[in-house]
Protein backbone atom coordinates (compact mmCIF):
# COMPACT_ATOMS: atom_id res chain seq x y z
CA UNK A 1 0.00 0.00 0.00
CA UNK A 2 2.71 2.20 0.62
CA UNK A 3 5.08 1.35 -1.98
CA UNK A 4 4.79 2.97 -5.25
CA UNK A 5 4.49 -0.33 -7.37
CA UNK A 6 1.31 -2.29 -6.76
CA UNK A 7 2.26 -5.67 -7.78
CA UNK A 8 4.84 -5.64 -4.72
CA UNK A 9 3.26 -7.22 -1.33
CA UNK A 10 0.97 -5.16 0.73
CA UNK A 11 3.45 -3.45 3.76
CA UNK A 12 0.35 -1.85 5.03
CA UNK A 13 0.36 -4.67 7.62
CA UNK A 14 4.06 -3.66 9.04
CA UNK A 15 8.02 -3.64 7.46
CA UNK A 16 9.34 -5.51 4.92
CA UNK A 17 11.60 -7.98 6.27
CA UNK A 18 14.89 -8.04 3.47
CA UNK A 19 17.19 -10.71 3.37
CA UNK A 20 20.43 -9.85 1.76
CA UNK A 21 22.27 -12.88 0.36
CA UNK A 22 21.15 -15.44 2.72
CA UNK A 23 22.79 -18.84 2.65
CA UNK A 24 20.92 -21.50 4.34
CA UNK A 25 17.07 -22.65 3.45
CA UNK A 26 16.43 -23.46 6.82
CA UNK A 27 17.37 -20.12 8.16
CA UNK A 28 14.95 -18.34 5.59
CA UNK A 29 12.29 -21.25 6.37
CA UNK A 30 12.84 -20.24 10.52
CA UNK A 31 13.03 -16.56 9.36
CA UNK A 32 9.41 -17.20 7.52
CA UNK A 33 8.49 -18.98 10.87
CA UNK A 34 9.77 -16.02 12.92
CA UNK A 35 7.93 -13.11 10.96
CA UNK A 36 4.21 -14.87 11.14
CA UNK A 37 4.44 -15.80 14.85
CA UNK A 38 4.28 -11.75 15.21
CA UNK A 39 2.40 -11.01 12.14
CA UNK A 40 4.43 -9.80 9.30
CA UNK A 41 4.43 -11.02 6.28
CA UNK A 42 6.37 -9.29 3.47
CA UNK A 43 9.50 -11.54 2.93
CA UNK A 44 12.06 -9.99 0.26
CA UNK A 45 14.95 -12.11 -0.66
CA UNK A 46 18.06 -10.62 -2.59
CA UNK A 47 20.15 -12.78 -4.61
CA UNK A 48 19.78 -16.11 -2.13
CA UNK A 49 22.67 -18.22 -2.60
CA UNK A 50 20.90 -21.82 -3.08
CA UNK A 51 18.65 -20.28 -5.42
CA UNK A 52 14.48 -20.05 -5.26
CA UNK A 53 12.51 -21.63 -4.07
CA UNK A 54 14.26 -23.76 -1.77
CA UNK A 55 13.02 -26.92 -0.46
CA UNK A 56 15.06 -26.76 3.03
CA UNK A 57 13.14 -23.08 3.54
CA UNK A 58 10.02 -24.90 2.85
CA UNK A 59 10.55 -27.66 5.08
CA UNK A 60 11.71 -25.47 8.16
CA UNK A 61 8.82 -23.03 7.42
CA UNK A 62 6.07 -25.73 8.09
CA UNK A 63 2.93 -23.95 8.48
CA UNK A 64 4.41 -20.60 7.69
CA UNK A 65 4.59 -21.74 3.89
CA UNK A 66 2.43 -18.61 3.22
CA UNK A 67 5.05 -16.08 3.67
CA UNK A 68 7.48 -17.89 1.28
CA UNK A 69 5.11 -18.18 -0.93
CA UNK A 70 4.52 -14.55 -1.10
CA UNK A 71 7.96 -14.10 -0.92
CA UNK A 72 9.78 -11.71 -3.27
CA UNK A 73 12.99 -12.15 -5.14
CA UNK A 74 15.19 -9.56 -6.18
CA UNK A 75 18.79 -9.69 -7.44
CA UNK A 76 19.72 -6.63 -5.93
CA UNK A 77 18.97 -4.88 -2.48
CA UNK A 78 19.08 -1.65 -4.62
CA UNK A 79 15.78 -3.38 -6.44
CA UNK A 80 14.65 -4.94 -2.95
CA UNK A 81 14.37 -1.30 -1.46
CA UNK A 82 12.42 0.43 -4.44
CA UNK A 83 9.42 2.10 -3.42
CA UNK A 84 9.84 2.04 0.25
CA UNK A 85 10.23 5.41 2.58
CA UNK A 86 12.82 4.21 5.25
CA UNK A 87 15.20 1.22 5.83
CA UNK A 88 17.01 0.41 8.29
CA UNK A 89 20.48 -2.11 8.43
CA UNK A 90 20.48 -4.49 11.31
CA UNK A 91 23.70 -4.98 12.42
CA UNK A 92 25.58 -7.13 15.46
CA UNK A 93 28.58 -5.39 15.68
CA UNK A 94 29.59 -1.60 16.17
CA UNK A 95 30.45 0.01 13.39
CA UNK A 96 32.26 3.33 12.86
CA UNK A 97 28.94 4.42 11.65
CA UNK A 98 27.66 7.39 9.99
CA UNK A 99 24.27 6.88 10.81
CA UNK A 100 22.11 6.81 14.08
CA UNK A 101 21.86 3.49 16.03
CA UNK A 102 18.64 2.54 17.45
CA UNK A 103 17.26 -0.09 19.43
CA UNK A 104 14.75 -3.01 18.41
CA UNK A 105 12.10 -0.89 20.49
CA UNK A 106 12.56 2.55 18.93
CA UNK A 107 13.12 1.02 15.46
CA UNK A 108 9.32 -0.34 16.07
CA UNK A 109 8.12 2.50 17.52
CA UNK A 110 9.17 4.50 14.58
CA UNK A 111 8.45 1.66 12.26
CA UNK A 112 4.50 1.87 13.52
CA UNK A 113 4.58 5.73 12.67
CA UNK A 114 6.04 5.56 9.40
CA UNK A 115 3.66 3.01 8.53
CA UNK A 116 0.28 4.44 9.56
CA UNK A 117 1.45 7.68 8.05
CA UNK A 118 1.59 5.53 4.63
CA UNK A 119 5.36 5.09 4.50
CA UNK A 120 6.68 1.83 3.64
CA UNK A 121 9.61 0.35 5.80
CA UNK A 122 11.93 -2.05 4.94
CA UNK A 123 14.62 -4.00 7.67
CA UNK A 124 18.23 -5.16 5.85
CA UNK A 125 19.32 -8.77 7.34
CA UNK A 126 22.91 -9.96 6.17
CA UNK A 127 24.40 -13.52 5.24
CA UNK A 128 24.33 -15.42 8.37
CA UNK A 129 27.95 -15.79 8.61
CA UNK A 130 29.21 -12.78 7.09
CA UNK A 131 26.45 -9.98 7.91
CA UNK A 132 25.57 -6.87 6.32
CA UNK A 133 28.35 -5.33 3.46
CA UNK A 134 29.12 -1.78 4.26
CA UNK A 135 27.82 -0.94 0.70
CA UNK A 136 24.12 -2.73 2.02
CA UNK A 137 24.11 -0.59 5.42
CA UNK A 138 25.24 2.38 3.24
CA UNK A 139 21.67 2.32 1.85
CA UNK A 140 19.74 2.37 5.43
CA UNK A 141 19.20 5.69 6.87
CA UNK A 142 19.46 4.15 10.26
CA UNK A 143 21.27 1.29 11.65
CA UNK A 144 19.67 -1.32 14.00
CA UNK A 145 21.17 -3.21 16.57
CA UNK A 146 20.06 -5.55 19.09
CA UNK A 147 21.39 -4.78 22.16
CA UNK A 148 22.49 -8.41 23.67
CA UNK A 149 25.31 -9.53 25.96
CA UNK A 150 28.78 -8.01 24.64
CA UNK A 151 30.52 -11.10 25.95
CA UNK A 152 28.47 -13.55 24.51
CA UNK A 153 26.25 -12.40 21.54
CA UNK A 154 25.19 -15.33 19.12
CA UNK A 155 21.85 -14.58 17.83
CA UNK A 156 21.21 -15.99 14.07
CA UNK A 157 19.42 -14.41 11.61
CA UNK A 158 16.19 -16.34 13.01
CA UNK A 159 16.45 -14.91 16.55
CA UNK A 160 16.86 -11.41 15.45
CA UNK A 161 14.10 -11.06 13.14
CA UNK A 162 12.23 -12.78 16.18
CA UNK A 163 13.10 -10.22 18.65
CA UNK A 164 12.50 -7.52 16.27
CA UNK A 165 9.12 -8.63 14.86
CA UNK A 166 8.20 -9.38 18.73
CA UNK A 167 9.02 -5.09 19.46
CA UNK A 168 6.74 -4.83 15.91
CA UNK A 169 3.85 -6.64 17.49
CA UNK A 170 4.24 -5.11 21.00
CA UNK A 171 3.47 -1.60 19.22
CA UNK A 172 0.23 -2.41 18.09
CA UNK A 173 -0.58 -3.16 21.78
CA UNK A 174 -0.22 0.19 22.97
CA UNK A 175 -3.48 1.62 21.28
CA UNK A 176 -3.36 4.54 18.58
CA UNK A 177 -3.01 7.01 21.05
CA UNK A 178 0.46 6.67 21.12
CA UNK A 179 1.01 7.34 17.21
CA UNK A 180 3.52 10.42 17.99
CA UNK A 181 4.76 13.16 15.18
CA UNK A 182 8.15 11.86 13.38
CA UNK A 183 10.10 14.74 12.24
CA UNK A 184 10.47 15.69 9.08
CA UNK A 185 7.20 14.68 7.93
CA UNK A 186 5.65 18.16 8.26
CA UNK A 187 8.39 19.22 5.21
CA UNK A 188 6.34 17.09 2.63
CA UNK A 189 6.76 13.53 1.48
CA UNK A 190 10.42 11.74 2.00
CA UNK A 191 11.92 10.64 -0.95
CA UNK A 192 11.76 6.93 -2.03
CA UNK A 193 14.55 4.79 -1.84
CA UNK A 194 14.41 4.87 -5.59
CA UNK A 195 14.61 8.54 -6.01
CA UNK A 196 17.32 8.58 -3.52
CA UNK A 197 19.50 6.15 -6.01
CA UNK A 198 18.38 8.04 -8.97
CA UNK A 199 20.03 11.06 -6.97
CA UNK A 200 22.97 8.83 -6.16
CA UNK A 201 23.55 8.09 -9.70
CA UNK A 202 22.71 11.46 -11.47
CA UNK A 203 25.22 13.36 -9.13
CA UNK A 204 27.84 10.70 -9.00
CA UNK A 205 28.05 10.89 -12.77
CA UNK A 206 28.43 14.08 -12.98
CA UNK A 207 31.33 14.11 -10.23
CA UNK A 208 32.90 11.26 -11.88
CA UNK A 209 32.92 14.27 -15.18
CA UNK A 210 34.67 16.67 -12.49
CA UNK A 211 36.92 14.70 -10.85
CA UNK A 212 35.81 14.41 -7.71
CA UNK A 213 36.21 10.92 -6.90
CA UNK A 214 39.97 11.02 -6.67
CA UNK A 215 42.53 8.85 -6.45
CA UNK A 216 40.47 6.31 -8.01
CA UNK A 217 40.88 3.33 -5.78
CA UNK A 218 39.17 5.46 -3.16
CA UNK A 219 35.88 5.77 -5.00
CA UNK A 220 34.04 3.39 -3.38
CA UNK A 221 34.81 4.18 0.01
CA UNK A 222 33.95 7.74 -1.13
CA UNK A 223 30.57 6.98 -3.07
CA UNK A 224 29.71 4.95 0.24
CA UNK A 225 30.44 8.19 2.23
CA UNK A 226 28.88 10.52 0.25
CA UNK A 227 25.72 8.06 0.43
CA UNK A 228 25.63 7.54 4.27
CA UNK A 229 25.75 11.66 4.39
CA UNK A 230 22.79 12.26 1.81
CA UNK A 231 20.71 9.92 3.52
CA UNK A 232 21.26 11.12 6.68
CA UNK A 233 19.54 14.38 5.51
CA UNK A 234 15.95 12.83 5.57
CA UNK A 235 15.06 14.26 2.59
CA UNK A 236 11.71 14.66 0.69
CA UNK A 237 11.04 13.93 -2.82
CA UNK A 238 10.38 18.02 -3.18
CA UNK A 239 14.16 18.21 -1.71
CA UNK A 240 16.02 15.48 -4.55
CA UNK A 241 14.05 17.29 -6.77
CA UNK A 242 15.45 20.56 -6.15
CA UNK A 243 19.37 19.14 -5.09
CA UNK A 244 19.02 17.63 -8.88
CA UNK A 245 18.04 20.89 -10.53
CA UNK A 246 21.22 22.58 -8.52
CA UNK A 247 23.36 20.01 -10.08
CA UNK A 248 21.74 20.24 -13.87
CA UNK A 249 22.53 24.25 -12.95
CA UNK A 250 25.85 23.63 -11.29
CA UNK A 251 27.17 21.50 -14.32
CA UNK A 252 26.10 24.21 -16.85
CA UNK A 253 27.33 26.83 -14.81
CA UNK A 254 31.38 26.58 -16.45
CA UNK A 255 31.98 28.64 -18.54
CA UNK A 256 29.34 31.32 -17.74
CA UNK A 257 31.99 32.00 -14.83
CA UNK A 258 35.29 31.33 -13.72
CA UNK A 259 36.13 28.07 -11.91
CA UNK A 260 35.83 29.23 -8.46
CA UNK A 261 38.47 27.07 -7.44
CA UNK A 262 39.04 26.71 -3.61
CA UNK A 263 37.69 30.57 -2.92
CA UNK B 1 21.86 -14.01 47.20
CA UNK B 2 18.33 -13.83 46.86
CA UNK B 3 18.02 -18.36 47.71
CA UNK B 4 17.97 -19.55 51.33
CA UNK B 5 20.25 -21.78 50.16
CA UNK B 6 23.66 -20.68 49.97
CA UNK B 7 24.69 -23.86 47.75
CA UNK B 8 22.14 -22.76 44.71
CA UNK B 9 24.07 -20.89 42.12
CA UNK B 10 22.85 -16.97 42.63
CA UNK B 11 19.72 -15.36 41.41
CA UNK B 12 20.79 -12.26 42.37
CA UNK B 13 21.62 -11.51 38.58
CA UNK B 14 18.31 -12.27 36.97
CA UNK B 15 15.41 -15.03 37.20
CA UNK B 16 15.89 -19.07 37.31
CA UNK B 17 15.31 -20.62 34.24
CA UNK B 18 13.61 -23.98 35.15
CA UNK B 19 13.44 -26.38 32.12
CA UNK B 20 10.69 -28.93 33.59
CA UNK B 21 11.27 -32.33 32.30
CA UNK B 22 13.28 -31.34 28.99
CA UNK B 23 13.34 -33.48 26.13
CA UNK B 24 15.78 -32.53 23.39
CA UNK B 25 19.81 -31.68 24.42
CA UNK B 26 20.22 -29.22 21.56
CA UNK B 27 16.96 -27.12 23.19
CA UNK B 28 18.89 -27.07 26.69
CA UNK B 29 21.87 -26.24 24.72
CA UNK B 30 19.79 -23.18 22.92
CA UNK B 31 18.41 -22.05 26.24
CA UNK B 32 21.47 -21.93 27.49
CA UNK B 33 22.77 -19.46 24.45
CA UNK B 34 19.67 -17.91 24.84
CA UNK B 35 19.92 -17.23 27.95
CA UNK B 36 23.58 -15.82 28.22
CA UNK B 37 22.75 -13.43 25.24
CA UNK B 38 21.34 -11.36 27.77
CA UNK B 39 22.68 -11.89 30.57
CA UNK B 40 21.21 -15.32 32.37
CA UNK B 41 23.15 -17.64 33.85
CA UNK B 42 21.26 -19.60 36.54
CA UNK B 43 19.93 -22.69 34.68
CA UNK B 44 18.26 -24.91 36.85
CA UNK B 45 16.54 -29.22 34.81
CA UNK B 46 13.57 -30.83 36.35
CA UNK B 47 14.20 -34.75 35.58
CA UNK B 48 15.95 -34.22 32.02
CA UNK B 49 14.93 -37.23 29.91
CA UNK B 50 18.48 -37.90 28.85
CA UNK B 51 20.29 -37.70 31.97
CA UNK B 52 22.66 -34.81 33.18
CA UNK B 53 25.20 -34.11 32.09
CA UNK B 54 24.34 -34.23 27.90
CA UNK B 55 26.44 -33.97 25.34
CA UNK B 56 24.28 -32.83 22.53
CA UNK B 57 23.53 -29.85 24.96
CA UNK B 58 26.98 -29.19 24.96
CA UNK B 59 27.41 -29.15 21.04
CA UNK B 60 24.61 -26.78 20.80
CA UNK B 61 25.44 -24.42 23.90
CA UNK B 62 28.77 -23.61 22.48
CA UNK B 63 30.51 -20.81 24.20
CA UNK B 64 27.90 -20.69 26.86
CA UNK B 65 28.82 -23.65 28.00
CA UNK B 66 29.30 -21.64 31.24
CA UNK B 67 25.35 -21.99 31.55
CA UNK B 68 25.22 -25.61 31.42
CA UNK B 69 28.59 -26.47 33.76
CA UNK B 70 26.71 -24.68 36.20
CA UNK B 71 23.24 -26.09 35.75
CA UNK B 72 21.68 -27.28 38.91
CA UNK B 73 19.34 -30.91 38.34
CA UNK B 74 16.31 -31.73 40.31
CA UNK B 75 14.45 -34.69 40.98
CA UNK B 76 10.79 -32.53 41.24
CA UNK B 77 9.80 -29.23 39.87
CA UNK B 78 9.05 -28.61 44.10
CA UNK B 79 12.61 -28.97 45.09
CA UNK B 80 13.76 -26.99 41.84
CA UNK B 81 11.62 -23.81 43.37
CA UNK B 82 12.84 -24.15 46.90
CA UNK B 83 14.05 -21.18 48.33
CA UNK B 84 12.46 -18.85 45.53
CA UNK B 85 10.25 -16.26 46.57
CA UNK B 86 7.69 -15.91 42.88
CA UNK B 87 7.43 -18.20 40.71
CA UNK B 88 6.05 -17.44 36.77
CA UNK B 89 4.45 -20.32 34.70
CA UNK B 90 5.70 -19.70 30.96
CA UNK B 91 2.55 -21.61 28.60
CA UNK B 92 2.19 -20.93 25.39
CA UNK B 93 -1.58 -21.81 25.43
CA UNK B 94 -5.27 -19.94 27.25
CA UNK B 95 -5.89 -22.13 30.12
CA UNK B 96 -9.27 -22.28 32.24
CA UNK B 97 -6.60 -20.51 34.67
CA UNK B 98 -7.32 -19.75 38.66
CA UNK B 99 -3.70 -17.20 37.94
CA UNK B 100 -3.45 -14.07 37.01
CA UNK B 101 -1.59 -14.21 33.22
CA UNK B 102 0.79 -11.89 32.23
CA UNK B 103 2.87 -11.00 29.57
CA UNK B 104 7.16 -10.85 29.41
CA UNK B 105 7.28 -7.09 29.81
CA UNK B 106 4.93 -7.15 32.55
CA UNK B 107 6.76 -9.91 34.00
CA UNK B 108 9.91 -8.70 33.09
CA UNK B 109 9.46 -5.03 35.29
CA UNK B 110 7.77 -7.10 38.02
CA UNK B 111 10.77 -9.51 38.13
CA UNK B 112 13.70 -6.56 38.52
CA UNK B 113 11.48 -5.16 41.31
CA UNK B 114 11.39 -8.30 43.14
CA UNK B 115 15.20 -8.87 42.50
CA UNK B 116 16.16 -5.18 43.32
CA UNK B 117 14.17 -6.29 46.73
CA UNK B 118 16.71 -9.14 47.50
CA UNK B 119 13.82 -11.82 46.22
CA UNK B 120 14.29 -15.25 44.34
CA UNK B 121 12.56 -15.38 40.93
CA UNK B 122 11.75 -18.93 38.51
CA UNK B 123 10.23 -18.85 35.38
CA UNK B 124 9.01 -22.63 34.72
CA UNK B 125 9.59 -23.74 31.19
CA UNK B 126 7.58 -27.43 30.25
CA UNK B 127 8.72 -29.91 28.11
CA UNK B 128 9.15 -29.28 24.36
CA UNK B 129 6.06 -31.19 23.41
CA UNK B 130 3.25 -31.22 25.59
CA UNK B 131 4.18 -27.69 27.57
CA UNK B 132 3.43 -27.47 31.34
CA UNK B 133 1.69 -30.33 33.22
CA UNK B 134 -1.03 -28.63 35.12
CA UNK B 135 0.80 -29.71 38.23
CA UNK B 136 3.24 -27.35 37.43
CA UNK B 137 1.44 -24.68 37.33
CA UNK B 138 -0.55 -24.67 40.23
CA UNK B 139 3.27 -24.24 41.77
CA UNK B 140 3.57 -20.93 40.22
CA UNK B 141 2.12 -17.52 41.54
CA UNK B 142 1.22 -15.87 38.24
CA UNK B 143 1.26 -16.89 34.50
CA UNK B 144 3.30 -16.10 31.31
CA UNK B 145 1.94 -16.07 28.22
CA UNK B 146 4.35 -14.73 25.07
CA UNK B 147 1.43 -12.98 22.93
CA UNK B 148 1.99 -14.47 19.44
CA UNK B 149 -0.29 -14.69 16.36
CA UNK B 150 -3.07 -16.50 17.54
CA UNK B 151 -3.45 -17.82 13.54
CA UNK B 152 0.60 -18.95 14.08
CA UNK B 153 2.56 -19.26 17.42
CA UNK B 154 5.47 -21.60 16.71
CA UNK B 155 7.88 -20.53 19.40
CA UNK B 156 9.59 -23.43 20.57
CA UNK B 157 11.33 -23.48 23.68
CA UNK B 158 14.36 -21.53 23.15
CA UNK B 159 12.84 -18.74 21.31
CA UNK B 160 10.38 -18.29 24.40
CA UNK B 161 13.56 -17.91 26.89
CA UNK B 162 15.09 -15.51 24.14
CA UNK B 163 11.92 -13.50 24.46
CA UNK B 164 11.93 -13.26 27.79
CA UNK B 165 15.23 -12.76 28.53
CA UNK B 166 15.12 -9.81 25.93
CA UNK B 167 12.71 -8.64 28.29
CA UNK B 168 14.87 -8.85 31.50
CA UNK B 169 17.62 -7.40 29.88
CA UNK B 170 15.80 -3.98 28.47
CA UNK B 171 14.27 -3.72 31.99
CA UNK B 172 17.98 -3.20 33.37
CA UNK B 173 18.59 -0.17 30.75
CA UNK B 174 15.62 1.84 31.71
CA UNK B 175 16.76 4.60 33.57
CA UNK B 176 19.89 2.83 34.44
CA UNK B 177 23.57 3.11 31.97
CA UNK B 178 24.30 -0.32 32.88
CA UNK B 179 22.93 -3.49 30.87
CA UNK B 180 24.23 -3.44 26.81
CA UNK B 181 24.44 0.13 25.91
CA UNK B 182 24.09 0.86 22.21
CA UNK B 183 27.35 2.03 20.69
CA UNK B 184 26.62 5.87 20.47
CA UNK B 185 26.57 7.96 17.15
CA UNK B 186 28.58 10.68 16.11
CA UNK B 187 29.33 12.20 13.69
CA UNK B 188 31.62 14.79 14.03
CA UNK B 189 31.53 18.61 15.54
CA UNK B 190 28.45 20.25 13.47
CA UNK B 191 29.09 23.26 11.22
CA UNK B 192 29.19 26.47 12.55
CA UNK B 193 26.88 29.12 11.41
CA UNK B 194 29.15 31.38 9.46
CA UNK B 195 30.37 27.47 7.78
CA UNK B 196 26.80 27.23 6.58
CA UNK B 197 26.87 31.30 5.07
CA UNK B 198 30.30 30.37 3.01
CA UNK B 199 28.24 27.03 1.89
CA UNK B 200 25.57 29.43 0.97
CA UNK B 201 27.16 32.00 -0.61
CA UNK B 202 29.79 29.50 -2.82
CA UNK B 203 26.34 27.72 -4.28
CA UNK B 204 24.18 30.44 -4.88
CA UNK B 205 27.18 31.96 -6.75
CA UNK B 206 27.37 29.30 -9.25
CA UNK B 207 24.09 28.64 -8.72
CA UNK B 208 23.71 31.96 -10.23
CA UNK B 209 26.10 31.12 -12.97
CA UNK B 210 24.04 27.89 -14.29
CA UNK B 211 20.58 30.18 -13.83
CA UNK B 212 19.45 27.99 -11.58
CA UNK B 213 17.33 31.25 -10.06
CA UNK B 214 14.38 31.48 -12.76
CA UNK B 215 12.89 34.23 -13.23
CA UNK B 216 14.91 36.62 -11.69
CA UNK B 217 12.07 37.79 -9.09
CA UNK B 218 11.59 34.74 -7.69
CA UNK B 219 15.47 34.43 -6.17
CA UNK B 220 14.98 35.59 -2.81
CA UNK B 221 12.29 33.01 -1.69
CA UNK B 222 14.45 30.31 -3.71
CA UNK B 223 17.21 31.22 -1.80
CA UNK B 224 15.36 31.07 1.71
CA UNK B 225 13.90 28.02 0.64
CA UNK B 226 17.50 26.62 -0.46
CA UNK B 227 19.27 27.58 2.87
CA UNK B 228 15.82 26.47 5.08
CA UNK B 229 16.33 23.09 3.52
CA UNK B 230 19.70 22.95 3.69
CA UNK B 231 20.18 23.92 7.70
CA UNK B 232 17.46 21.15 8.27
CA UNK B 233 19.58 19.07 7.38
CA UNK B 234 22.11 19.03 10.32
CA UNK B 235 25.48 19.08 8.53
CA UNK B 236 28.86 18.86 10.36
CA UNK B 237 32.10 20.48 9.42
CA UNK B 238 33.00 17.91 7.38
CA UNK B 239 29.55 17.70 5.40
CA UNK B 240 30.17 21.21 4.57
CA UNK B 241 33.47 20.81 3.35
CA UNK B 242 32.65 17.58 1.25
CA UNK B 243 29.62 19.67 -0.10
CA UNK B 244 31.56 22.52 -1.26
CA UNK B 245 34.01 19.87 -2.65
CA UNK B 246 31.30 18.61 -5.17
CA UNK B 247 30.25 22.15 -6.12
CA UNK B 248 33.63 22.21 -7.25
CA UNK B 249 33.71 19.40 -9.14
CA UNK B 250 30.23 19.56 -10.64
CA UNK B 251 31.35 23.18 -12.12
CA UNK B 252 34.12 21.42 -13.78
CA UNK B 253 32.08 18.49 -14.96
CA UNK B 254 30.44 20.59 -17.90
CA UNK B 255 31.08 18.64 -21.35
CA UNK B 256 31.85 15.38 -19.07
CA UNK B 257 35.38 14.83 -20.36
CA UNK B 258 38.23 16.41 -18.13
CA UNK B 259 40.05 19.57 -19.70
CA UNK B 260 43.49 19.71 -18.64
CA UNK B 261 43.48 23.46 -18.56
CA UNK B 262 41.69 23.85 -15.60
CA UNK B 263 43.15 22.52 -12.22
Amino acid sequence: MAGTDSTRPSVSGGPAIILVKPQLGKNIGATARAMLNFGLNDLRLVAPRDGWPNPDAEATASRADEVLEAAQVYPTTEEAIEGLHHVLAVTARERDSLKEVIAPRAAAERTRGWIQAGQGVGLLFGPERAGLHNDDVALADTVLTVPANPAFSSLNLAQAVLLIAYEWSQTAMQGAEDAFPLPGTDYGPPATKDQMARLFEHLEADLDAGRFFWPPERRPTMTQNLRNMLQRYGMTEQDVRTIRGMIRALVRAKGDKPDPGTK
